[in-house]
Protein backbone atom coordinates (compact mmCIF):
# COMPACT_ATOMS: atom_id res chain seq x y z
CA UNK A 1 0.00 0.00 0.00
CA UNK A 2 1.54 3.61 -0.88
CA UNK A 3 0.75 6.66 1.23
CA UNK A 4 -2.02 8.90 -0.40
CA UNK A 5 -1.84 12.87 0.29
CA UNK A 6 -4.43 13.81 2.48
CA UNK A 7 -5.70 16.39 0.06
CA UNK A 8 -6.49 13.37 -2.16
CA UNK A 9 -8.55 11.01 0.39
CA UNK A 10 -12.01 12.34 0.26
CA UNK A 11 -12.26 11.27 -2.81
CA UNK A 12 -12.27 7.85 -1.87
CA UNK A 13 -15.61 8.20 0.05
CA UNK A 14 -17.38 11.20 -2.17
CA UNK A 15 -18.44 8.49 -4.81
CA UNK A 16 -20.40 6.69 -1.65
CA UNK A 17 -18.87 2.92 -1.82
CA UNK A 18 -19.43 0.52 0.97
CA UNK A 19 -16.98 0.95 2.91
CA UNK A 20 -15.56 -1.61 5.85
CA UNK A 21 -15.14 0.21 9.26
CA UNK A 22 -12.24 -1.52 11.41
CA UNK A 23 -11.59 -1.01 15.28
CA UNK A 24 -9.27 -2.26 18.10
CA UNK A 25 -11.27 -1.79 21.42
CA UNK A 26 -7.41 -2.55 23.28
CA UNK A 27 -7.70 -6.29 23.14
CA UNK A 28 -9.09 -7.14 19.82
CA UNK A 29 -10.10 -6.23 16.06
CA UNK A 30 -13.17 -5.80 14.77
CA UNK A 31 -14.70 -4.70 11.52
CA UNK A 32 -18.12 -3.35 10.28
CA UNK A 33 -19.89 -2.80 6.85
CA UNK A 34 -21.15 0.61 6.10
CA UNK A 35 -22.96 2.75 3.63
CA UNK A 36 -24.19 5.74 5.87
CA UNK A 37 -21.04 7.98 5.10
CA UNK A 38 -20.63 11.37 3.80
CA UNK A 39 -17.54 13.72 3.39
CA UNK A 40 -18.24 16.61 5.09
CA UNK A 41 -14.58 18.97 3.91
CA UNK A 42 -12.14 18.45 1.97
CA UNK A 43 -9.70 18.75 4.75
CA UNK A 44 -10.81 15.69 5.06
CA UNK A 45 -13.93 15.49 7.60
CA UNK A 46 -16.59 13.07 7.27
CA UNK A 47 -19.25 11.58 8.83
CA UNK A 48 -20.90 8.55 9.45
CA UNK A 49 -24.28 7.23 10.81
CA UNK A 50 -23.73 4.79 13.69
CA UNK A 51 -24.97 4.05 17.33
CA UNK A 52 -25.34 2.23 19.98
CA UNK A 53 -27.09 -1.19 17.82
CA UNK A 54 -23.22 -1.37 16.46
CA UNK A 55 -20.88 -3.59 18.93
CA UNK A 56 -18.35 -1.66 16.85
CA UNK A 57 -19.74 1.24 18.02
CA UNK A 58 -18.38 0.74 21.53
CA UNK A 59 -14.51 0.98 20.45
CA UNK A 60 -14.92 4.12 18.64
CA UNK A 61 -16.59 6.06 21.59
CA UNK A 62 -13.39 4.59 24.02
CA UNK A 63 -10.64 4.61 21.80
CA UNK A 64 -12.03 7.55 19.38
CA UNK A 65 -10.13 5.79 16.57
CA UNK A 66 -10.64 3.63 13.47
CA UNK A 67 -9.72 2.86 9.83
CA UNK A 68 -12.14 3.60 6.59
CA UNK A 69 -10.91 0.52 4.49
CA UNK A 70 -12.68 0.84 0.80
CA UNK A 71 -12.99 -3.27 -0.57
CA UNK A 72 -13.97 -3.91 -4.32
CA UNK A 73 -16.44 -6.01 -6.10
CA UNK A 74 -14.38 -9.30 -5.42
CA UNK A 75 -14.53 -8.85 -2.12
CA UNK A 76 -18.35 -8.56 -2.31
CA UNK A 77 -19.09 -11.65 -0.55
CA UNK A 78 -16.57 -10.56 2.41
CA UNK A 79 -18.14 -7.23 2.77
CA UNK A 80 -22.15 -8.67 3.09
CA UNK A 81 -20.63 -11.43 5.03
CA UNK A 82 -19.16 -9.05 7.75
CA UNK A 83 -22.53 -6.67 7.60
CA UNK A 84 -24.36 -9.58 8.87
CA UNK A 85 -22.68 -10.82 12.15
CA UNK A 86 -21.56 -9.68 15.14
CA UNK A 87 -18.00 -8.79 16.60
CA UNK A 88 -19.66 -9.53 19.96
CA UNK A 89 -19.01 -13.51 18.89
CA UNK A 90 -17.02 -13.54 16.05
CA UNK A 91 -13.60 -12.60 15.23
CA UNK A 92 -14.01 -11.21 11.71
CA UNK A 93 -10.60 -10.99 10.47
CA UNK A 94 -9.98 -14.68 10.65
CA UNK A 95 -13.80 -15.77 10.20
CA UNK A 96 -13.13 -13.64 6.64
CA UNK A 97 -9.53 -14.40 5.63
CA UNK A 98 -8.82 -10.65 5.92
CA UNK A 99 -5.24 -9.04 7.10
CA UNK A 100 -5.07 -6.90 9.59
CA UNK A 101 -1.68 -4.30 8.97
CA UNK A 102 -1.29 -1.61 11.67
CA UNK A 103 -1.70 1.75 10.73
CA UNK A 104 0.62 4.48 11.10
CA UNK A 105 -1.35 6.85 13.92
CA UNK A 106 -4.04 4.61 15.18
CA UNK A 107 -4.35 1.09 16.41
CA UNK A 108 -7.17 0.23 14.78
CA UNK A 109 -5.98 -1.59 11.47
CA UNK A 110 -5.46 -1.62 7.85
CA UNK A 111 -7.08 -4.22 6.15
CA UNK A 112 -4.80 -5.85 3.75
CA UNK A 113 -6.79 -7.13 0.52
CA UNK A 114 -8.73 -3.52 0.67
CA UNK A 115 -8.02 -1.07 -2.44
CA UNK A 116 -7.55 1.88 0.04
CA UNK A 117 -7.34 2.79 3.54
CA UNK A 118 -7.79 5.49 5.41
CA UNK A 119 -6.71 5.79 9.16
CA UNK A 120 -9.03 8.59 11.18
CA UNK A 121 -9.52 10.12 14.55
CA UNK A 122 -13.17 10.85 16.06
CA UNK A 123 -13.46 14.83 16.13
CA UNK A 124 -16.94 14.69 17.62
CA UNK A 125 -20.17 12.87 18.30
CA UNK A 126 -23.30 13.79 17.14
CA UNK A 127 -25.54 11.92 20.01
CA UNK A 128 -28.56 13.46 19.05
CA UNK A 129 -28.37 11.88 15.28
CA UNK A 130 -25.83 8.95 15.57
CA UNK A 131 -23.41 10.89 13.95
CA UNK A 132 -20.04 10.56 14.52
CA UNK A 133 -17.78 12.68 12.34
CA UNK A 134 -14.36 11.44 11.63
CA UNK A 135 -10.98 13.47 10.18
CA UNK A 136 -8.22 11.16 8.10
CA UNK A 137 -4.79 11.93 9.69
CA UNK A 138 -3.56 8.96 6.97
CA UNK A 139 -4.62 7.53 4.01
CA UNK A 140 -3.43 4.70 1.44
CA UNK A 141 -3.85 3.28 -1.60
CA UNK A 142 -2.75 -0.02 -3.40
CA UNK A 143 -1.91 0.91 -6.90
CA UNK A 144 -0.30 -3.00 -7.29
CA UNK A 145 -4.55 -4.01 -7.22
CA UNK A 146 -6.04 -4.82 -11.10
CA UNK A 147 -9.63 -5.01 -9.25
CA UNK A 148 -10.04 -0.83 -8.56
CA UNK A 149 -14.25 -1.19 -8.78
CA UNK A 150 -16.23 -0.53 -5.98
CA UNK A 151 -19.64 -1.17 -5.19
CA UNK A 152 -22.08 1.21 -4.19
CA UNK A 153 -25.03 -0.05 -1.28
CA UNK A 154 -28.76 0.19 -2.31
CA UNK A 155 -30.46 -0.94 0.81
CA UNK A 156 -32.65 -3.80 -0.53
CA UNK A 157 -29.83 -6.47 -0.62
CA UNK A 158 -28.59 -5.29 -4.44
CA UNK A 159 -25.71 -3.50 -4.89
CA UNK A 160 -24.34 -1.06 -7.96
CA UNK A 161 -20.68 -1.95 -9.16
CA UNK A 162 -18.93 1.04 -10.44
CA UNK A 163 -18.97 1.35 -14.45
CA UNK A 164 -16.94 3.62 -16.56
CA UNK A 165 -15.54 6.67 -15.40
CA UNK A 166 -16.32 10.32 -17.69
CA UNK A 167 -14.17 13.56 -17.06
CA UNK A 168 -15.29 16.78 -16.73
CA UNK A 169 -12.33 18.37 -14.91
CA UNK A 170 -12.42 20.95 -17.58
CA UNK A 171 -15.66 22.43 -17.10
CA UNK A 172 -15.37 21.72 -12.98
CA UNK A 173 -11.84 23.11 -12.65
CA UNK A 174 -13.41 26.49 -10.80
CA UNK A 175 -14.72 24.36 -8.45
CA UNK A 176 -12.01 22.18 -7.71
CA UNK A 177 -10.32 21.71 -4.69
CA UNK A 178 -6.40 22.56 -4.66
CA UNK A 179 -4.30 19.29 -4.37
CA UNK A 180 -6.63 17.16 -6.20
CA UNK B 1 -43.67 10.64 -11.88
CA UNK B 2 -45.01 7.62 -10.31
CA UNK B 3 -45.78 7.80 -6.13
CA UNK B 4 -42.85 6.01 -4.63
CA UNK B 5 -43.23 4.35 -0.69
CA UNK B 6 -41.69 6.40 1.87
CA UNK B 7 -40.03 3.09 3.16
CA UNK B 8 -38.03 2.34 -0.20
CA UNK B 9 -37.16 6.41 -0.75
CA UNK B 10 -33.36 5.57 1.28
CA UNK B 11 -32.60 3.30 -1.77
CA UNK B 12 -32.31 6.38 -4.10
CA UNK B 13 -29.49 8.07 -1.63
CA UNK B 14 -27.78 4.82 -0.38
CA UNK B 15 -26.02 4.30 -3.23
CA UNK B 16 -24.32 7.89 -3.08
CA UNK B 17 -25.34 9.21 -6.33
CA UNK B 18 -24.97 13.17 -7.28
CA UNK B 19 -27.93 14.67 -6.36
CA UNK B 20 -29.96 18.10 -7.08
CA UNK B 21 -31.33 20.02 -4.58
CA UNK B 22 -34.49 22.52 -5.52
CA UNK B 23 -35.76 25.24 -2.85
CA UNK B 24 -38.02 27.58 -3.56
CA UNK B 25 -37.27 31.04 -1.31
CA UNK B 26 -40.81 32.76 -1.63
CA UNK B 27 -40.20 34.18 -4.99
CA UNK B 28 -38.10 31.95 -6.78
CA UNK B 29 -37.07 28.46 -7.29
CA UNK B 30 -33.47 27.54 -7.13
CA UNK B 31 -31.27 24.09 -7.38
CA UNK B 32 -27.63 22.92 -6.44
CA UNK B 33 -25.65 19.83 -7.28
CA UNK B 34 -25.07 17.80 -4.49
CA UNK B 35 -22.49 15.46 -3.56
CA UNK B 36 -22.70 15.51 0.30
CA UNK B 37 -25.25 13.46 1.23
CA UNK B 38 -26.10 10.44 3.54
CA UNK B 39 -28.66 7.98 4.46
CA UNK B 40 -29.78 8.30 8.99
CA UNK B 41 -32.52 5.76 9.09
CA UNK B 42 -35.29 3.73 6.83
CA UNK B 43 -38.19 6.41 7.77
CA UNK B 44 -36.16 7.68 5.87
CA UNK B 45 -33.84 10.69 7.40
CA UNK B 46 -31.07 11.80 5.48
CA UNK B 47 -27.87 14.37 6.30
CA UNK B 48 -26.51 16.98 3.66
CA UNK B 49 -23.50 18.84 4.48
CA UNK B 50 -23.99 22.43 2.76
CA UNK B 51 -23.79 25.83 4.47
CA UNK B 52 -23.85 29.57 4.17
CA UNK B 53 -21.43 29.51 1.25
CA UNK B 54 -24.11 28.16 -1.27
CA UNK B 55 -26.53 30.29 -1.78
CA UNK B 56 -29.35 27.58 -1.73
CA UNK B 57 -28.65 27.63 2.49
CA UNK B 58 -30.95 30.52 2.14
CA UNK B 59 -33.86 29.52 1.42
CA UNK B 60 -33.05 25.83 2.90
CA UNK B 61 -33.03 27.26 6.31
CA UNK B 62 -35.93 30.08 6.06
CA UNK B 63 -38.02 27.35 4.48
CA UNK B 64 -37.34 24.32 6.12
CA UNK B 65 -37.95 22.64 2.94
CA UNK B 66 -36.36 20.92 -0.10
CA UNK B 67 -36.67 18.76 -2.85
CA UNK B 68 -33.53 15.87 -3.56
CA UNK B 69 -33.76 15.17 -7.43
CA UNK B 70 -31.78 12.14 -8.55
CA UNK B 71 -30.10 13.16 -12.21
CA UNK B 72 -29.30 10.10 -14.83
CA UNK B 73 -25.85 9.80 -16.65
CA UNK B 74 -27.39 12.06 -19.81
CA UNK B 75 -27.52 14.84 -17.69
CA UNK B 76 -24.13 15.06 -16.29
CA UNK B 77 -23.09 17.91 -17.93
CA UNK B 78 -26.52 19.95 -16.79
CA UNK B 79 -25.84 18.39 -13.14
CA UNK B 80 -22.02 20.09 -13.93
CA UNK B 81 -23.60 23.19 -14.78
CA UNK B 82 -25.91 23.90 -12.16
CA UNK B 83 -23.20 23.36 -9.60
CA UNK B 84 -20.69 25.79 -11.35
CA UNK B 85 -22.87 28.68 -11.10
CA UNK B 86 -24.96 30.24 -8.80
CA UNK B 87 -28.72 30.74 -7.93
CA UNK B 88 -27.91 34.74 -7.04
CA UNK B 89 -27.85 35.43 -10.70
CA UNK B 90 -29.13 32.41 -12.17
CA UNK B 91 -32.44 31.13 -12.91
CA UNK B 92 -30.81 27.46 -13.07
CA UNK B 93 -34.35 25.59 -14.37
CA UNK B 94 -34.53 28.46 -17.61
CA UNK B 95 -30.43 27.86 -18.01
CA UNK B 96 -30.98 24.66 -17.90
CA UNK B 97 -34.16 23.67 -19.74
CA UNK B 98 -34.87 21.83 -16.28
CA UNK B 99 -39.07 21.45 -16.10
CA UNK B 100 -40.03 22.42 -12.08
CA UNK B 101 -43.25 20.70 -11.12
CA UNK B 102 -45.44 21.23 -8.15
CA UNK B 103 -44.95 19.21 -4.78
CA UNK B 104 -47.38 17.57 -3.01
CA UNK B 105 -46.06 18.52 0.80
CA UNK B 106 -43.39 21.44 0.17
CA UNK B 107 -43.18 24.62 -2.37
CA UNK B 108 -39.56 23.20 -3.27
CA UNK B 109 -40.11 22.16 -7.00
CA UNK B 110 -39.47 18.42 -8.54
CA UNK B 111 -37.41 18.40 -11.67
CA UNK B 112 -39.31 16.35 -14.18
CA UNK B 113 -36.45 15.22 -16.61
CA UNK B 114 -34.80 13.83 -13.27
CA UNK B 115 -34.98 9.95 -12.67
CA UNK B 116 -36.63 10.15 -9.23
CA UNK B 117 -37.51 12.98 -6.28
CA UNK B 118 -37.84 12.98 -2.79
CA UNK B 119 -39.65 15.86 -0.60
CA UNK B 120 -38.49 16.85 1.98
CA UNK B 121 -38.43 18.78 5.36
CA UNK B 122 -35.29 19.97 7.25
CA UNK B 123 -36.48 18.35 10.81
CA UNK B 124 -32.57 19.56 12.35
CA UNK B 125 -29.72 22.00 11.47
CA UNK B 126 -26.15 21.16 12.94
CA UNK B 127 -24.87 24.52 12.65
CA UNK B 128 -21.23 23.22 14.58
CA UNK B 129 -21.03 20.63 11.29
CA UNK B 130 -22.88 22.58 9.06
CA UNK B 131 -25.27 19.30 8.45
CA UNK B 132 -28.96 19.94 7.30
CA UNK B 133 -30.90 16.16 8.37
CA UNK B 134 -34.13 16.25 6.50
CA UNK B 135 -37.14 13.77 6.71
CA UNK B 136 -38.77 12.31 3.23
CA UNK B 137 -42.55 13.41 3.30
CA UNK B 138 -42.75 12.02 -0.41
CA UNK B 139 -41.18 9.77 -3.13
CA UNK B 140 -41.59 9.72 -6.40
CA UNK B 141 -40.04 7.70 -9.60
CA UNK B 142 -39.90 8.52 -13.71
CA UNK B 143 -40.88 4.58 -14.23
CA UNK B 144 -41.07 4.96 -18.05
CA UNK B 145 -37.14 6.28 -17.98
CA UNK B 146 -35.30 4.28 -20.16
CA UNK B 147 -31.67 5.24 -18.78
CA UNK B 148 -31.58 5.13 -15.33
CA UNK B 149 -27.64 5.21 -14.45
CA UNK B 150 -26.88 7.57 -11.61
CA UNK B 151 -23.12 9.46 -11.26
CA UNK B 152 -21.08 9.32 -8.50
CA UNK B 153 -18.61 11.95 -7.90
CA UNK B 154 -15.21 11.18 -7.04
CA UNK B 155 -14.62 14.96 -6.15
CA UNK B 156 -11.74 15.71 -8.95
CA UNK B 157 -13.31 16.62 -11.62
CA UNK B 158 -13.97 12.81 -12.42
CA UNK B 159 -17.70 10.66 -12.56
CA UNK B 160 -18.31 6.89 -11.88
CA UNK B 161 -21.36 5.68 -13.71
CA UNK B 162 -22.95 3.42 -12.49
CA UNK B 163 -22.79 -0.06 -13.86
CA UNK B 164 -24.13 -3.64 -13.15
CA UNK B 165 -26.20 -4.36 -10.55
CA UNK B 166 -24.97 -7.57 -8.29
CA UNK B 167 -27.98 -9.59 -6.42
CA UNK B 168 -27.09 -10.38 -2.53
CA UNK B 169 -31.18 -10.13 -1.09
CA UNK B 170 -30.51 -13.81 0.11
CA UNK B 171 -27.55 -13.49 2.24
CA UNK B 172 -28.68 -9.83 3.58
CA UNK B 173 -32.35 -11.04 4.61
CA UNK B 174 -31.85 -11.16 7.99
CA UNK B 175 -30.82 -6.72 8.10
CA UNK B 176 -32.94 -5.69 5.66
CA UNK B 177 -35.56 -3.33 6.41
CA UNK B 178 -39.06 -3.78 6.11
CA UNK B 179 -41.39 -2.46 3.18
CA UNK B 180 -38.17 -2.44 0.58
Amino acid sequence: MRSLKLSKAFTLIEPGPVVLVTTHDGKQNNIMTLSWTMVMDFTPKFAITTGPWNYSFRALKKTRECVIAIPTVDMLDKVVGIGTCSGADTDKFTRFGLTPVPGRAVKAPLIQECLANIECRVIDIVKKHDIVVLEAVAAYVDTSRKEKRTVHAVGDGTFIVDGRTLDRRKLMSSKLPAGV
